[in-house]
């Protein structure tokens, strides 16, 4: 639903932005069709889209770094600054961040797809003029892989699975690869998601997971041995040294742990099953931790350098962004693709963008 | 069964020592019981017994930092040194580490619980002369709670909550104490216990754990959402910063989950269910780490200096052992009752100590 | 020189305190008899007083955690929130960060030896009640003491040596006993100074170091080995693990180094010569590195929890206070006794505070 | 001088390694020229080469990882696994480490220009098909850089200063590359090399810096302010993130001081001056930390894998090997060729290999 609503000038430190590009993602999906999000429930009207990017068209009196005309990514999350964990440099896991599209906090803070935006100067990301307002908007979910490849702590020479090759799963390869991973094996139950990982440099090695769904726990942990036993003949070192779980499904991580090197780290990042029953004991005896990675602290600088600086190990981030629509008008369809694994052509669906800049 | 073993002189870098004390832990118990301890079972002969101490009565030629009379605790862990986890300082978690008294090394690596053994002598640690020989015996378990506490990376004026009122629960906790905890809460499903650690300044705050056994999943989550408002009512900042989870019990686990602050880290020391089903999410999204601990790795000089320190911080260590038997004769004895919670005098089991110097 | 100023009502977010407790430290001093403190030159009439506590009298619109009545200690150092320093935790080096009583920042941000500030209420850190305004006034050297810990990193168990046996120096002691060392030495050319520390439980042994000064480098080097000689008679391991530098004087840094056992670390915190002439090789070669240490950052809520624990490795920081002056008339007085070692009285000056409740 | 000695049968642990290739590196030519290596001498023949690779010959009885054939690059440290560092992974800083080619240990341990030596198997690492016996001698300063690198702990996008461009800066700059480092600035005395640095992708900006030698230390302070403006020029942040100092010459490490943005890190890695004077102050006040890096740990497996990888970001180290000399009968040119700039013809001299295959 489509409506007017009166937008202020600018705060002293805030900017207004234009937003041009937004990107879709499965929380915006969960919100669109059920009004929810987990436990979050929306209560008041609440403007969806948090992977933004955009132009300053006016600025704050307060604001020295930016100027209308600047090509902006938008953090969308604002932290307290004021906790411990904000203190701490964790303000992802600040317990009063507002987080624009989220219902979490009330009244909510409204989501990017809107003409226009103020928002504080400080989370608008300047983009250099080699990066283009599309990937600007996908720099939120890189910051995410960048997030969870800090809390991995990989080393170079690494062996990392990926579970997931979606749009974040692919991130992620991304950011093992530009780590200095010897090798990024990408699994997935879509074939053409994985193929498509190898054949754009996000992986080395691809895995079809088959599609079993078994019932009974001893039946769940055998095919997760036997999803290990893939991973394994394709790892040179049996093991991985991490796992970027980035689907959230029970028996991949079920797996992760079984294929997870002693003193490896599992990267909790794909939101799935609330619920899960793991073999906990084959992760601790082997101190295998399991890490939550929730969003992103402080990763846009860092995801500005990574994709202006043509590093030969990065893939071509661009070509995650499979569909675009136009203007307000074409957010219905929009999100109707977003929630779909290929197109009527058959073209895998990986990252949606909406542009709004037309009606 | 008691038998006769030739025992040759020590190799050059070895000390023979004619052990003293030998504290029995759950592992001992299950292949006592069972001869197996979860998928590992015996295969031949197994003399059990780990957590030991006793006197040097001849030294390899090589070895110049021990002499006859030296009383020294033994590091019954014998790590390859060649691995990458080795040379990372993870020897703990080495692949082919051998270990006294497991049955997972073949031909089996006998236990303590022998009059003399050959050892290296750079796994055996020189007590000073205000430690005892039984506070030796204890270094082992000890060294658990000290490689917990450095993997919790506790900061001073922490809030932490301990499952599991056993030996190493309690020594988890004293290792938080000296570690600067502002408040540390012990809980367990035995009063008795509880009483004990916050009696003996091992704890703060104690929680008796109603011993509820609900089946179905909602029950069970309920059932730790219950246990955690428990813990919140205990803590200042309403959620710990760090569990020691020392019962292995899925429920703790899940009330774990439940209670520690975003950010904060659940330390997975108790072995037991193997299987659990967990709210992961929680986890996850809030970025609670789930952390393994398992077993030790350069833990005894820190034991040492720390129990001969002084330091008013950590609680008598000493208290904790509870029940003491005399040579080889009473080992049935001993294992029996380390099985028990309380013995017939109504006397809580903590630790028992086998003293094998005399027949 | 006293005078009116106008002082409006807080910001929204900001509170207004009764300033009554200031310490006295070395940039005040050096700022009160040479306006100016290395190379920064005060440009303005500039009010002195950077360690202070106070009571809330006026509380802006926004402000929801304090009222008027609290208790609070200030943090006087604001950082901008929005460099990459700050969101990395590390906002003590944010190069715009405005300090109280620094001419650093232009204009001038004023010093705490006012009757009334207003001061962001994130920045007023509430007392607890066991907490007098005294000790609230100490939190602020504290914080370096602490800050200076957290990058020393200092295992339990270790051996310490501080150079400097100031308010500092004393502070720094005392963080390492809470920390868990097994032994800190403290030296000093002042007797008076390590016999304060070693008889109030700062330190476990005194140095007092010989008043020469060499010329020649050869001379200086061999005095400083001489010194280290000292301090390794102290020690038990010979060298140290961790050395608190808070003199800033080139012998004491040169003797650390040579002191600091290999992968040692050496904490720079006093600020005295600024270029020195150091046996650098000793240090690298070792791998002893030589860490930063630069006010505080996050320090306040350890502190207040610390002081109000009644952790018993905690020595009584009360005693620290050897001099307290009542009023602005006082001020003079206070900041001549502020550069003396002793009083007429022969008693050692330790920290300086004055009470501006009063005029 | 060469001589015949005899060699036995490797001992049960060890291999026989008949050694071909081996770089010359400082510490080599110190011994070659002065008998000594700052305060270690030679008291009685010594071997030099540690750099080195060969091809096992015969096994030890207990060896099972290697065999007759297998070509290996040598790890020449043999650290005693007994101390507190080697159980810390610091093995590098070991006291009683063994390293062949150096008099630090009595009797020395013989260095690798040998046709033969035994060697444990643990520290021959062997080289994957597609890495030469050449480069498998590069490992050994390659070591150097990887922990002088992990050290630096530099995140990706980082700007980086080197000072020295001879082999081991070279080197340096490649792990930075490696490690995603934006921008790698290299600076030199000799503009030759920091050209070859740039035309070979090691580094993207070369600084050749001015050969003043100042005498008076504001003299010697100004020119480092002088050197690290034509830094700053080159930085995309005016001062960069960290620098690796490998030519152990006091007006660098001045300038890397007065070039290092708050919180970033020095990497003291060139062995020079031993007594330097430094602008402590300049360092101390903005937490630049300056960190020793001697040798290397637990980096040969990292650096096979890195070499074997195909890293597109890894220059061509091959390039490194500037002249070869054969058979001992070319030891003496080696050394007169190692200690030059440039050879007759004009070409750089970087890496000087020995090949000992042939007498």
């Amino acid at each position: 639903m489509q409506e007017n609503r009166q937008l202020d000038s600018p705060e002293p430190t805030e900017v207004q932005v234009a937003v041009q590009s937004t990107g879709l993602c499965g929380s915006d999906l969960h919100y669109f069709n059920h009004y929810r999000n987990g436990d979050i429930i929306v209560k008041e009207p609440l403007t969806l889209g948090h992977e933004s990017s955009g132009v300053v068209v006016e600025v704050g009196s307060a604001v020295t770094g930016l100027k209308a005309g600047d090509r902006v990514a938008l953090e969308v999350g604002l932290p307290c600054l004021e906790c411990n964990l904000c203190k701490e440099a964790r303000y992802n896991i600040c317990k009063t961040l507002r987080f624009r599209s989220s219902a979490k906090s009330f009244p909510h803070f409204q989501g990017t797809l809107q003409e226009r935006i103020n928002h504080p100067a400080a989370y608008c990301h300047k983009l250099p003029s080699n990066a283009s307002l599309e990937l600007g908007a996908i720099l939120e979910p890189l910051g995410v892989a960048i997030h969870g490849s800090r809390r991995a702590a990989l080393k170079s020479g690494s062996t990392v699975l990926i579970f997931g090759a979606g749009a974040v799963g692919l991130l992620c390869a991304a950011m093992c690869k530009v780590s200095g991973a010897k090798k990024v094996i990408i699994a997935d139950i879509q074939e053409a998601r994985v193929v498509f990982a190898v054949q754009n440099k996000f992986a080395d090695e691809q895995i079809v997971v088959p599609m079993k769904r078994p019932q009974a726990i001893e039946e769940k942990l055998a095919f997760a041995k036997e999803v290990a036993e893939l991973i394994k003949a394709k790892s040179d070192i049996g093991e991985v040294d991490a796992v970027f779980e980035c689907t959230g499904v029970e028996s991949c991580l079920q797996a992760a742990i079984y294929s997870t090197r002693p003193g490896g780290r599992i990267m909790l990042i794909g939101m799935g099953s609330p619920i899960q029953t793991l073999p906990i004991s084959a992760a601790a005896l082997r101190e295998v931790d399991l890490i939550g990675v929730f969003r992103y602290a402080n990763t846009y600088q860092e995801a500005i350098e990574l994709v202006s600086s043509g590093n030969p190990l990065l893939p071509d981030l661009s070509k995650l962004v499979s569909h675009r629509f136009e203007g307000f008008a074409g957010i219905p369809e929009a999100f109707d693709m977003a929630g779909r694994v290929k197109d009527d052509d058959g073209k895998l669906v990986l990252k949606v963008l909406v542009d709004t800049t037309s009606p």
